[in-house]
Order: structure tokens, then sequence, then C-alpha cells
């Protein structure tokens, strides 16, 4: 069966937010789930957003546009290992396909924008896709898992990446 | 600030699966969570997947290569609404990005061969991105979520999407 090389997407909004590069984000942005943003939906993605804001919690896909180039083996910040981590195994925005992907709260929706909270993306990155957060099948109960996402320095207290981490 | 008009991925890996267009898929993986599938890891990508293994779950990036045009508006087969709904409130593959997501259980990994369960994808689906799963920031508690997902028809128990559904 013949793979599809190149894969071609376009962005259906943008993010706006207040961190930046300069200011750095939270490795996650539920870590500061209080902190608000916005999404604006470009025009002719808007009637798609009917009935999504029954939802209390979204998942949004969007584009680390900022990001270096990738590394196979990174040491994610806060962690507090001395050995080093496979990338697919962090969340580290330099991938070989940046995508970046977080769980948010969504306050409301007026006239194309979400406003949401909770978010870890720069202001201007490129949105790629919504969805609705369904719980049955979109999390699970593992002790294994938040045991590693400990161990990987996940739930570091210093939260805010290195700007440099970005460049 | 511009946005990015045109995001360019490529393949990192390919699904290997039982599901084809002609046998249909589970609406979601998690709801047939014994079912065993494979992720092939293209050989560039495969010092990435170092220390993966230390985790139960993982959340997998995929293209819905096989699928049609999106619409706005979706009426999800399962839902006993008589109204519809906007797109990004399902998980419809017809997307303006097809792109698809799933949380899956990974049970090894050997010479680049993810063995998962619970996977969702049609064989031959080619794979953008693999993360780990973070309960603390990829899962959250949400009553209303639930509500609305069994509103939406998502737990209906006639799971298995129309094939037709794809074309």
């Amino acid at each position: 069966m013949q793979v599809e090389k190149e894969i071609e997407y376009k962005a259906i909004g943008v993010f706006k937010s207040n961190y930046t590069p300069e200011t750095g984000a939270p490795r996650q942005g539920m870590l500061r789930p209080d902190e608000t943003a916005r999404i604006e939906i470009f025009e002719p993605y808007r009637e798609a957003l009917k009935s999504l804001d029954e939802f209390e919690y979204i998942l949004v896909f969007y584009h680390f546009n900022l990001t270096g180039d990738w590394e196979p083996i990174v040491n994610p910040p806060g962690s507090s290992h001395e050995h080093e981590f496979g990338l697919f195994s962090t969340r580290s925005p330099r991938r070989p396909n940046p995508l970046g992907f977080t769980l948010v709260k969504l306050d409301s929706i007026k006239d194309g924008i979400l406003y949401i909270k909770g978010s870890d993306a720069f202001n201007g990155s490129p949105v790629i896709d919504i969805k609705p957060f369904l719980p049955s099948v979109d999390s699970v109960e593992s002790s294994i898992n938040w045991y590693v996402e400990k161990e990987l320095g996940h739930h570091d207290e210093d939260f805010i990446d290195d700007p440099e981490f970005y460049r």
C-alpha cells in the first residue's frame, strides 16, 4: 500500500494569546487553567462551529510555526533525569511534524471567535483542527502513565519553558 | 501577525490494521480496546522512539487519506438527534484538514514497529505524530462533556460506522 509522502493542511484559524517566544509558555496549558486566550476561526469554517459550544472542553490541534529543527533525542526542560529521551516520548515542539495539541476549556463562542482557558499556544499559532473532547475514548486511567509523566519532569513546578528552547 | 497559509507535513510511519473502507471501523478505537494493530515507523524517525515504551498509553495523530470532501454541517452516525451538528463538534473524518486522533494502548515496540491496541485507523493510514498521553493535562473531569458526548450519539452501541460514510 502506498503512503502519501506529503500532507498539505491549511490554517482554519489563529490563536490570540499572551504567550510569545519572548515570554515563554507553560509546558502544557492546563497547568495554567485560568489563562485566557482566543481562537479566531476564519470565515469559510465558521458554519462548522455549530453546536460546539455545548461542550465544556475541546481539543485544539495547531502548528508550532516558530519552532526550530527537530532532533531525535531531547532532554525535556524540568526533567530530573540525566539520560535523554526520544522525541516521541516528549511533548517538545521540535518535532518532524510540529503539530501541537492542547485540551482547553471553552467559555463561549461569538462571531467565529472561541473564548478559551488553559491554552499553551503562542500568539499567532495557526490552528489546524478543533474536535470535541470525548471522555469515554479520549481519557483512560493509567497509573503507569501518571508515574512516567512525573519521571519525565512534566509535573515540574518551574513549568515555564525557557524561551531558548523554542529557537 | 501573518498566518502561514499552507502547512506541509510528511508521513513518519504507517498504520497496519484490519480496518478498511469495506469493513468500516469503530467510531473510536477505544470502543474496541482489544483490537490489535501496528504502526510501522519509517527508519529516519526510529531513533526518536527511545523511551516511548515506558508509557502504557500514547496519542497517535494520523491522516484520513481515504476520506471524502468536508462539509460544514453533518449528522453523525449513531446520533439520535434530528438536528444537525457543526463539523467541529463531531469526530467525522470529513474535515477541512482530515487529521485523525486516537488514544491507544502501547503493548511493545520492536524494530521500529509499535504493537498497539484500541486503534480506529484504516490500514495504510499515514501517521503524522506520536506523543505520550499525559494524564495531568490531557484529561479532565467534565460531566457536561459526558452528557453531550452521549447526546451526540458517540456512545451508541451500533458503533461500526457505515462504510458509506467515508466515501
